[in-house]
């Protein structure tokens, strides 16, 4: 009855609830799945989970999955693949499928060729419309998200589009020619997919063509992979930012989540000990004066906070292609006259609350000075660290937040303690 | 010659330029921009240059260029206009259209009601594909991301829908009716618009029905619309996460962005202060072992960043309903398996650094048994923060990491120290 459940149920549905079962439970279910829905189910769950089900189950099951995938499809799961498994997939494969999984594989999936579907409709722009419906009648069933037609010459050079839209409001006996549209958006196959994802957005696009330098058509690109891509780079984004190496099964064994969060927490404590060496020379000065101990966290911990929030805002405008090489001064100024307007107004707070707490005016003061040099220091890094990322052409939000409180503290505690050790002792 | 450029230019393409442009030069460039389009550039600019647009125009202006536009996207501006534009608009709008601007404004922008539009196809059940394809002909142009048409009888019930692609299959002689799919994703207006682009993306969807209670069909989603939910949802919890209170306009005065950022520095504050009274109530144990106020620090700050990469997996877990009441309790014992394990990784590790650099056994002890508990403490705030802000409707990423930074450096302070004054003295 479960079983009859699971058959009614959408592929990316039973995707959802496989990821939401721990192991022992997700491996019954998929025991439960008919074999021929498989392959879909496969595509739709995230790689950590994919990689549990797949250990699951036996070459033969693998092959009967994979069959029943299109040439784009194969290829998102190879990589996933025993090795002999892929080889005889190949084999099964016509010559005209393999050369797609080939190319497909030829390209990362961070690139539009492999993402790319071989799907499409092409016809020529000498005919009528007419033609055209008649040549649709044909299919069995059009491609998904077929938006439009694709407009080729013989040679397979892309002409133009002819969006079903106007085939379908124009006269018949209008010629394609006269229809199709000429000024398209077109991607190449080497170019990043997530520019071609920013590109769907800002044009809202449901497909389009991919050509290679000749211009001739050799595959097409879909919303729906770029709304995925959409979301995972966002994701993908927040761990990052919060040190994890990659996506996480949430029912992974502990071990291997330990394992996966184990690198930045390394750098973590390298940064972490390397702040408390700077206290660590200060502690002359901490034993005369015990206060500054308490009053140092203050000065470290907020100047993250406010760090943290500029390089946000970098990063953002940097994914957004806002930040270039003309207005990059501008915004440096203007960050730097925040954190300036901000460490006066917050240090005046602090410095007040510390001279009142240990009734000492110059106290109070060093931890003003504090505070509003704190603040110019996590503005400089909150701007550069991303930048320079972005420079070296890495992810922006890679570790920026690591290295900025690294920064804040470390150079928090120098300033804090250095300035009560020059004017305090 | 910049103004010929800009009017070949896309307007989401106008957007994003005038978004990368410091306050003065925007304004400069949306002069030359043809009165006809500032409509459509208005819809897509973000929220915050919006307002410095419409800051720059008259009453004018802003009434030509919400008349180029449809009920939808009036509704979509009508927040941001003045008081007595939105009045003169209403009154310059016929019957129907009025009617379609207030069920928008009814809803907020959160909800599917508040993103829907008015613009679709609806053909009834008892016609030929070949009647449908006469009436398409009869149409100027179809409304963007038209994939299907909405099959209702003659109350608006709606009955089922027509995808273009079976319309374009199927030979024209048969009917509506048999070729027509029932089982149809459908959206109430009161739904969330977030669950509605997770649907989308799930099933794949390019447009999709919206109806009400007596399935009545009032209005369309689409794909573009959802897109742009998802991004703007996944940068929003970025802000968020780094204590931003909304969307910030690169090119903002520094006085509105300082004080945009207020409200979090705020809190910090607050938070920083509690943390440092606990160091505060501690100084007799930090005077008589100065070591104490270096290596706390490391405490305090390895629990925070190992309590965010738990939070961030809960919060991305809730984003994606991953998490339910069967599996929490599976999730909790995990996480804090995964933070005993790596709290005797590294607190060994920091233990034993700490033993030969202050030559003391006990004082590598204290710092490892301290480290090991305020993983602890770093996991169960991680979960129950996020998990306690789901639960009350909130944001779950919405000041998560100030909350866990908050516990795991009080926490640190206090666990450590007192270890210290207890063990150590
Ligand atoms: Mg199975
Ligand atoms: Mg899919
Ligand atoms: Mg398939
Ligand atoms: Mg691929
Ligand atoms: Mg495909
Ligand atoms: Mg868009
Ligand atoms: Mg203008
Ligand atoms: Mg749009
Ligand atoms: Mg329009
Ligand atoms: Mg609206
Ligand atoms: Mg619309
Ligand atoms: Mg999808
Ligand atoms: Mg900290």
């Amino acid at each position: 009855e479960l079983q009859h459940k699971l058959d009614l149920l959408h592929p990316a549905d039973i995707a959802h609830i496989l990821e939401a079962l721990p192991l022992d439970e997700r491996l019954l279910v998929w025991d439960l799945v008919k074999a021929e829905r498989d392959g879909d189910i496969l595509l739709e769950v995230s790689d950590a989970v994919r990689e549990t089900l797949l250990a699951h189950m036996d070459s033969d099951e693998i092959l009967a999955a994979a069959e029943q995938l299109d040439a784009d499809e194969i290829a998102d799961l190879a990589p996933d693949l025993p090795q002999a498994v892929v080889h005889e997939l190949m084999d099964s494969l016509d010559k005209e499928e393999r050369a797609q999984v080939q190319s497909a594989l030829s390209y990362d999936e961070h690139q539009v060729g492999g993402i790319m579907d071989f799907e499409m409709v092409t016809i020529r722009d000498d005919v009528s419309l007419e033609v055209v419906l008649r040549y649709l009648r044909r299919f069995e069933e059009l491609p998904n998200h077929t938006d439009k037609l694709f407009v080729v010459d013989k040679s397979d050079i892309l002409k133009g589009i002819l969006p079903l839209k106007r085939l379908l409001v124009n006269d018949p006996d209008m010629m394609v020619v006269d229809i199709m549209a000429q000024d398209v958006v077109t991607f190449r196959p080497e170019e990043d997919a997530g520019d071609a994802a920013q590109a769907f957005e800002r044009y809202d696009l449901i497909s389009a063509p991919v050509v290679d330098k000749q211009g001739k058509l050799i595959g097409r690109l879909t919303v729906d992979m770029m709304v995925d891509i959409i979301r995972e780079d966002a994701e993908n984004e927040m761990l990052n930012l919060a040190g994890l190496r990659e996506d996480e099964d949430l029912f992974s064994s502990v071990w291997a989540s330990a394992k996966n969060r184990w690198p930045w927490l390394a750098i973590n404590i390298c940064t972490a000990f390397v702040a408390s060496r700077v206290i660590g020379a200060f502690e002359n000065t901490i034993s005369s004066l015990v206060a500054l101990s308490t009053l140092m966290t203050i000065v470290a911990g907020i100047g993250g906070n406010t760090g943290n929030q500029t390089s946000t805002l970098i990063i953002r405008g940097l994914a957004l292609n806002q930040i270039n090489a003309s207005n990059a001064r501008r915004l440096i100024i203007k960050e730097l006259g925040i954190a300036l307007l901000n460490g006066l107004v917050w240090g005046s707070v602090m410095g007040l609350i510390a001279w009142l707490l240990y009734k000492q005016v110059s106290l109070g003061l060093v931890m003003m000075a504090a505070m509003v040099l704190n603040f110019q220091v996590a503005a400089l890094v909150g701007i550069f660290v991303p930048l320079t990322m972005h420079k070296m052409g890495r992810d922006p939000a890679f570790g920026s937040s690591v290295l900025l409180t690294a920064t804040t503290d470390s150079m928090g505690f120098f300033i804090f303690l250095g300035l009560a050790t020059a004017f305090l002792l």
